[in-house]
């Protein structure tokens, strides 16, 4: 077993050492770049713990890892045209910087280079992996697109928004995960059980950052409080809060959610209607269900539990943000 | 063996039953439309007919044959957002049809979707099939940036350019033929004689298109004759006049490539420097330098020549459409 600081490590170096070829320098120079802001490489770190945890080289993993890393920053590339961002992790977003064709060309390349990353990998191993990673990008993109539909609709489900944020969110983690399990020859049980593990890490997490969007600590959060409410963002606070609330309530939440207004009058108004009509603790109730669930599917692998440490540690400080 | 038509007959069926999910639609409608407008099927015919080549049952080559038309359309919808073309096949493009985001993220979609098609081969066949699928697709990513790039370039060489065509045009045909090869369990060897041929066809056709897009015949080229002359387009006939041309018709022929022109007019007075300076010979010889790399590949593989004759049969319509 390799400690999380030994396993970043290792990853780091081998981050470093990924090379794209230099020409034409307009397709790979923003793969280059975007590869270079860094991030926190949860994705690829997974890979890796996962790879350790079922006692596999975390080395034989890089390639799985770099795969992932690479498709989540495709992703990025293709979502920033798609949302007209222009600033991504503190820098320039790649459309930005160069331009949409750019982003959208060289974003295809940074995907293809992710299947090849799983090249080196003997054919017995190479088709579960890519079959799993196919399965996974496909995933990813119907979460997006109904990230996109769920803005133009009134009303969203509960089971709809959380169906959204596992495609579009937490099937990269548990895909992550299990990429590590595959090449460490862990058995099929408990790669479906790492699998769950992610799964329900992502949708808790992505749950939290719902929550702490509206009721973090600024100075932990690192992101003005209350952004998802000035845009109107159909959060599972939101989601909760239409639901529970009465008719009245309703007109206002509503009302309130057509306006563009900067104020911090909205974020409060919005905010005590969020908790009055118990949106707030039906949200951390979920957050805690599934944290609760990854656990278990933790628990239930069939290795020590001292080698779980790591993962949950991790998993630790991903829900403890500043809950 | 198979005869032309019952190949077309067999891949007509298969790509009727290709299904996508329903849900999310906006994803999926655009793949279903795109697919449904369809195309010459000129790829995914050549897989079959490889796979014919060398003995193997057509309809194993199926997946692989979707695989490439597949990857085809993924580079068709997001050509035409970078180009901004409005129409394709007579139809409207994927981006104007929907918006732009659509057409990114379905395209995205439809590269993974025809990775997937790859899925029902065994490990041993899945891996050299997938592999090859990456590099070309990475190529043909490098052959559009190049393209892109040429068009702000003053002067481009003859080899940087046929490159550009080989990359962008040329590797998607030797691949379509390569994978038919690979499934029929060809050798290592004809693999790669298939392969060449495919690659020398695609050159020649795509420098035949040049031509024919300046001295064809209306009636059969199916377009205006002198359309990349009004658009300014760096074809092989304009690279080899302005190598050619001396410093007056060289400065005639850039002064008419700066205009904004729609007229009669620009095309003749192009077409006539074309002409003197030698460069329609020139493409003319190019073409047949080409055309006859490709049969003698033909020519290496080790079947019966009896076989062959589909494959020849097919080249030749290619190459005659009008010359």
């Amino acid at each position: 077993m390799h400690t999380f600081n030994e396993l970043k490590a290792i990853l780091d170096t081998s981050l470093k050492q990924a090379e794209f070829p230099t020409k034409p320098n307009q397709l790979y120079d923003p793969l280059r770049y975007i590869l270079g802001i860094g991030g926190k490489r949860i994705r690829p770190l997974l890979a890796l713990m996962s790879c350790d945890l079922f006692n596999g080289d975390p080395k034989k993993a890089i390639q799985a890892a770099r795969a992932v890393e690479y498709f989540h920053n495709f992703s990025l590339i293709h979502d920033d045209i798609m949302d007209q961002a222009d600033v991504r992790r503190g820098q320039e977003t790649v459309h930005k910087k160069w331009n949409e064709n750019v982003g959208i060309l060289s974003g295809d390349a940074l995907l293809v280079k992710a299947y090849q990353q799983l090249d080196d990998y003997p054919a017995e191993l190479f088709k579960p992996l890519t079959q799993l990673f196919s399965m996974t990008a496909i995933e990813v993109c119907e979460g997006q697109q109904y990230d996109v539909d769920f803005e133009d609709l009134n009303e969203v489900s509960k089971e709809d928004y959380i169906e959204m944020i596992r495609l579009k969110t937490a099937v990269l983690l548990g895909a992550s995960l299990k990429m590590g399990a595959l090449v460490a020859k862990a058995s099929e049980k408990d790669a479906e059980l790492i699998y769950k593990f992610g799964i329900d890490l992502g949708i808790a997490f992505q749950l939290q950052d719902d929550y702490l969007d509206s009721f973090g600590d600024a100075e932990h959060f690192g992101k003005r409080i209350g952004g998802d409410i000035l845009n109107n963002k159909k959060t599972i606070l939101f989601i909760e809060a239409l639901k529970r609330c009465n008719s009245n309530l309703r007109e206002q939440l509503l009302k309130l959610y057509q306006l563009k207004d900067d104020s911090q009058q909205k974020i409060e108004d919005v905010k005590s209607i969020f908790e009055d009509s118990g949106a707030k603790t039906e949200t951390l109730s979920l957050i805690e269900h599934y944290t609760n669930r990854a656990y278990d599917s933790l628990d239930q692998i069939a290795v020590d539990s001292q080698n779980k440490q790591e993962l949950k540690s991790l998993a630790f400080y991903l829900m403890n943000r500043s809950v």
